[in-house]
């Protein structure tokens, strides 16, 4: 993990002012926006299939999140992939609660072959889920540790060609040959609603910059560790996190 | 009113963290899966017909709200609210609005009438609206005391057999027999958004881990009063309330 | 700019309360809704086709905003505010992203031609976007300064009958003939999402108790000029402002 690195990034998300592009569930559109704004990049939230492939052609980086899915946004989610992909633009796929219902990590799954994202980011129980269908989420809650998804992650990473990236009290950030971690973080992170999923945002703000995935996956894990730690460290409560996690941002 | 149940029902949220289902509305989301996070629980948004019955069966509780209720989404609700009851999974109906449109009155009691809700809990207008048609609601916020409405929130406890619950400046829990009334909270809830929607995610964790609808509804609400009350005292203002309520459900 | 009139209309805003039907984006559904309930309105949010014409009917003001816009919301969208037109009900455009797609531009002429709207309110490149179609928008965050649109708002306003708002770094009113700016406000306001959106919202409110739609937009951009600023005061963070800026709306 390289400091200078992560400040030139840093850097270019506030010179370039990325444009990311976020099909992504309700319960995440707010807080995620706001960090994006916070960090420097600029979010728009658009799911229409009549507009993907205009609003993916200006875009920077393209986030599908599976969190609140249904037939209709998942008809966006693979058009708006597929254009990505023809285009060369990095595409982060969140598979939120795969391991939850069949219809999720089947979903994950559609959108992993038609799409072929660049860095898939998920919490254990999900990344295992897209492995092994016997592991069973909970909910969009983990039920596992990501030290034990690790191999699973591996294992993604070469079958699929993308960077995985497991969050949890340990970040594992993987291309299958590689593996680099990130200790930064607090519990009190996973009682904020769409901590992960903007985790993929800013996954999609610096992949929008930094041509190589593996990079910039480490760099917006970095970044969320280290806010959300800072933001902790100022009221250990969940609320108060939620909103210095965003001043923490900015001020980075 | 029993403060060593209401303790022993929050250590039981806290331990089994119940994974409860909402289909709730676009305002509410993200503050609801706050609120659930922040005292223990494990929220999960999801409306999909697809996914409903697989969903319903790995959850505690189920939470119907119809405050931004369309055509595919009430499909949604049916199925889930379908699946629940078949599998005596305690619903949770929260019917915003109604009485402000037909359409809302007529889903909320297609919703009654389909899945018989364990729980209703909606304010004076709403509930006051389900028993007579005549009583209208000035768009989602009451127009009516919740004193006002008790006794059509016995009627509709008895007709239904749900317990039904109003929440005003004094919150009423009644199962047509016994009513309980709760006094904590604070007016300037009401302008905050998404605090009743949010009191109905929180009877859905509390009804999680308690049979007793009667006594999980009672806690719910005392819950949300109490800890409304702390986050005024703290800064009466809406803005700081939202958090600091957040804050105070995590602390208590 | 007259602060007896402002003061005024406040204090309506209060006392009557006016019900704000807004048909608007994801992103910006909670913070609207807080802004208007801590300002005095009574927000609803609901886009069923089914429900259009008995919800504008109860309602003071309609606000239609596309931020997140598909073919069945365009649906709702235009049954509102045909409804809201026929009835003489005041409505309030905010074409989110026109110019960034052409599905955005398009849509934005559609409402204009069939609903008439009263007030329509955006960034600079969003009005410059529906009067010269060469302007392309960067997503939803404007790619002009304000002080570059004023002539293309005029034309706006002259070719619609609308009074058009641009929000920037200087706020401008015009009906085609006067034009009044407001310099209230912080640059910091750019980095919260859906400040623009609740700008929108705030201009419903007044146009929901003021008949003049000049003045009330007037006093609507002036109350978010003035409590951004003062939110900004306080503390100059993004996350920070979100929340102070509801309370200072609140406190005004």
């Amino acid at each position: 993990m390289n400091t200078e690195h992560l400040k030139r990034d840093l850097a270019l998300v506030r010179a370039q002012s990325p444009l990311v592009h976020n099909i992504t569930n309700y319960v995440a559109m707010n807080f995620s926006a706001n960090a994006l704004l916070a960090i420097g990049a600029s979010p728009v939230m658009a799911h229409a299939v009549e507009e993907m492939d205009d609003m993916v052609s200006i875009a920077s980086a393209l986030v599908i999140n599976i969190g609140t899915l249904d037939a209709e946004w998942v008809r966006g989610m693979l058009r708006a992939g597929r254009a990505a992909h023809r285009l060369g633009k990095p595409i982060v796929l969140d598979p939120v609660g795969a391991g939850a219902t069949p219809y999720r990590t089947q979903t994950a799954w559609e959108i992993i072959r038609e799409c072929q994202p660049t860095i898939i980011r998920g919490n254990a129980s999900e990344i295992m889920a897209l492995v092994n269908s016997d592991i069973k989420s909970k909910g969009v809650d983990s039920s596992q540790s990501s030290d034990d998804a690790v191999e699973a992650a591996r294992q993604l990473a070469q079958s699929t060609g993308a960077v995985v990236v497991i969050s949890g009290a340990t970040d594992y950030i993987t291309d299958g040959t590689r593996t680099e971690t990130v200790t930064y973080g607090s519990p009190l992170m996973t009682r904020v609603t769409a901590m992960g999923c903007t985790a993929s945002s800013m996954v999609g703000a610096f992949a929008g910059i930094n041509p190589d995935p593996f990079e910039a996956s480490l760099h917006a894990m970095m970044v969320m560790g280290i806010c959300g730690e800072r933001a902790v460290a100022k009221n250990d409560s969940p609320g108060s996190l939620m909103i210095n996690f965003l001043d923490e941002l900015y001020e980075f």
